[in-house]
């Protein structure tokens, strides 16, 4: 597909205004004579450029979220992690989780969404995810054999929607900061702040809740 | 409500004809008349013991899954996890997850069903789960201010949710007791075989992944 027949400013201009008409009508019911109607474009240009509804989409999703994992280098894995929740503020996290809720649900009837969104949004996070832990692998901070490796994305996974699911809230970065500190890093064996040195260190003469 | 008219067995009928009818149908689809039809009941009865669609349904849910987390007790944080995935086979499993992912699709349209869900299935295994860590907290396994205790559920919400996303396979009890083992009990710093007793043991001579 040619994609450069449109400017980066024309692009974003066009990604945004899908994610306008997300929030506005959901996916099922947006069209893409909505999108070429709201963005003054034609359908046969949309559909040259992205092919398809759910490609354009999912997308515009991917534009919505402009630092990938791999771009961020700390030094450290906590600071990679503190840098990946900081990246998004707490008003674009609200605006993303009601996109995800919206679309998770029109995911179990469109197939092609579903894939579009596994190739274009999950597998990308998931491999820079892999290259933030690799790098504290080469590090030392982790053990290469560490079996919570594989399980790290089951945990910020977890923490988006169990934060929906069990408190009715979306997930903000004071939540993730401390779900960083008090589960991931202590899970891998990492040092963190929120829990002491040894993990299983005893507060005997401390009272019970 | 007076539920005393029904015998044990009439009413385990009943849920398993209903959780017979959203597999064939979805949520959206089942009727009382189809549930009155299937069990030869009379709908006035079933409005009488349950009320609603969505408390019969989320009733029928919860009565599939008779061993609550309280009731589990083997002396050990890691055998009282163990005992709970134990407790449902894989087949289960695969059965609950059709049935609470289409449940997930229906809720965001269902605000009686959200509600029913919660008060009935979520809000009792997270009390259960509560039970379960205190006893931990009491025996000394865990220190009673540990910051990952009040993330149990999003981790264990995190396995099921994560293991459909990002690998698209149902949770079973394999994958379950690799995750207890692997990411919950070192998150709480409770000894586990998978890791070693410090979990910031470094394996400088193993080879990079």
């Amino acid at each position: 597909m040619a994609r450069t027949r449109l400017t980066p400013e024309r692009e974003s201009e066009l990604y945004a205004a899908v994610l306008d008409l997300l929030r506005e009508v959901g996916y099922d019911a947006l069209t893409m004579d909505a999108v070429a109607a709201r963005t003054h474009s034609s359908k046969a240009t949309l559909y040259r450029q992205w092919g398809s509804k759910p490609e354009l989409v999912v997308r515009a999703l991917r534009h919505n979220k402009p630092v990938s994992f791999a771009e961020i280098d700390t030094g450290s894995l906590r600071g990679d992690f503190h840098a990946l929740v900081s990246r998004t503020d707490d008003c674009q996290m609200k605006k993303d989780s009601e996109l995800l809720r919206g679309l998770s649900h029109a995911v179990h009837g469109n197939p092609d969404l579903l894939q579009a969104l596994r190739e274009l949004l999950i597998e990308p996070e998931m491999t820079g995810l892999g290259t933030v832990l690799r790098r504290a692998v080469d590090r030392g901070e982790v053990p290469a054999d560490h079996p919570a490796l594989k399980y790290v994305p089951h945990m910020v996974v977890g923490a988006i929607a169990a934060r929906e699911l069990v408190e009715d809230r979306f997930v903000d970065q004071e939540f993730l900061f401390d779900y960083v500190d008090s589960v991931v890093l202590p899970a891998l064996g990492v040092c963190s702040p929120r829990v002491p040195a040894s993990p299983r260190t005893r507060v005997p003469d401390s009272p019970s809740p």
